[in-house]
């Protein structure tokens, strides 16, 4: 049997390539969009949340491009049944990437309509570094994949629980502004809403994470993640 | 060119079938997942929503499942492009339902929690409304896509404005009993959550009809929808 030499790729090889090239392009655009509409919040910019919102189609012409693409690619290669799970994984990655795409035009368009008040001036730094944090989540967790990498992958998921950290003290700050002022309520349910669009941004890096690990091992990581959710504060 | 017999089914047909058997079983699962979750709500019954929360796990298999066996499919009989699409159209349907499986959990997730209160009492039933109209839609987007039913499909498109209209209804009476006393504020915002949930599963059977107009007349419907989102009420 000859020596396979690494450096000459498969036909099956260079679709792959090809295809996590598209995604990783996905990724770059959704992790912009998300940190372009948690500025615009801050910054009171309508404009910069327009431009979020007129920008998913283009995430979502991508997600389908890739989709086809995927299937093209099995329908050509008909790949083992380990590739194959490549592919899948990929194709899953990408509906996870579109619904990120998703959770930022969300939080464009209630930036869009909600006033400058009190909430808005106290949580919208604490939404942007709970974007940036997903963001960074989102990209490893594509690295992750791409390079078969349990360590990162496990990684990103553990930064998961810090997410939700965050956007649970968020959860009981805006109760506080809400018990306050009436005024309060209106922002502070939008703001809610726009917190759990990012929170939701970081369980799809972890999705995309815990495909990374499976690729990498065969197994899907141990123990269930628990969620801590501000559905565990009564009220 | 000898005429074809309608009741000799390809290889690809027969694939194809027992794969949107599987979506429909798929699909019969979530709509009860999302009946039993609002109906928990309703009778304050902590037990059925243990359930919901524990049988998405089904759900989850179901749809990976589903997945392997389209990319299967697509490995083995290399379809051509139209096939291709329906092949693909489904595993999207997949996705949208699985997804509506989290949605029924996070609604079972919130009713384990939330006390007894006057904002449940008088939305409670508003939300099981919702449910119900969103669980039709789906039974009937499904039908639309395995039938290529174009009009169909536009009559489920349709039906989420009305949706859409519930929602923002409950949304400004929450907003109401918010205003009037504090201690309505937490169950709220819990019920906010909950009909969220419930709307977003009524976009995803609108995405599923969009899939099965693209596959009954080759474009996607004509204007965009118009989504009518609380977020056009100024806060």
């Amino acid at each position: 049997m000859a020596v396979e030499d690494p450096h000459i790729l498969s036909a099956f090889d260079r679709d792959l390539e090809a295809l996590q090239a598209h995604l990783m392009r996905m990724g770059g655009l959704v992790e912009a969009a998300l940190m372009s509409a948690v500025q615009a919040l801050e910054a009171h910019d309508i404009a910069a949340a327009d431009l979020v919102v007129a920008g998913d189609v283009a995430v979502d012409q991508l997600e389908e491009m890739i989709q086809t693409e995927a299937a093209t690619l099995i329908a050509r290669r008909a790949p083992t049944a380990t590739d194959l799970r490549l592919v899948l994984a990929t194709m899953r990655a990408a509906t996870s990437l579109e619904r990120v795409g998703d959770h930022a035009k969300n939080v464009a368009k209630r930036t869009r309509i909600i006033d400058r008040s009190a909430p808005v001036e106290a949580h919208a730094g604490s939404i942007r570094r709970m974007a940036m944090m997903a963001a960074k989540m989102l990209d490893d967790a594509q690295l992750a994949l791409v390079r078969k990498d349990a360590k990162l992958a496990m990684d990103v998921r553990s930064r998961d629980v810090d997410l939700d950290q965050m956007y649970n003290t968020l959860f009981r700050s805006l109760f506080t502004y809400m018990m306050e002022s009436a005024a309060n309520i209106g922002p502070s349910m939008h703001l809610h809403f726009i917190a759990k669009n990012v929170e939701r941004a970081g369980d799809h890096a972890t999705s995309i994470a815990e495909q990374a690990y499976y690729l990498a091992t065969g197994t899907m990581p141990a123990e269930p993640r628990q969620k801590v959710d501000a559905a565990s504060m009564p009220a």
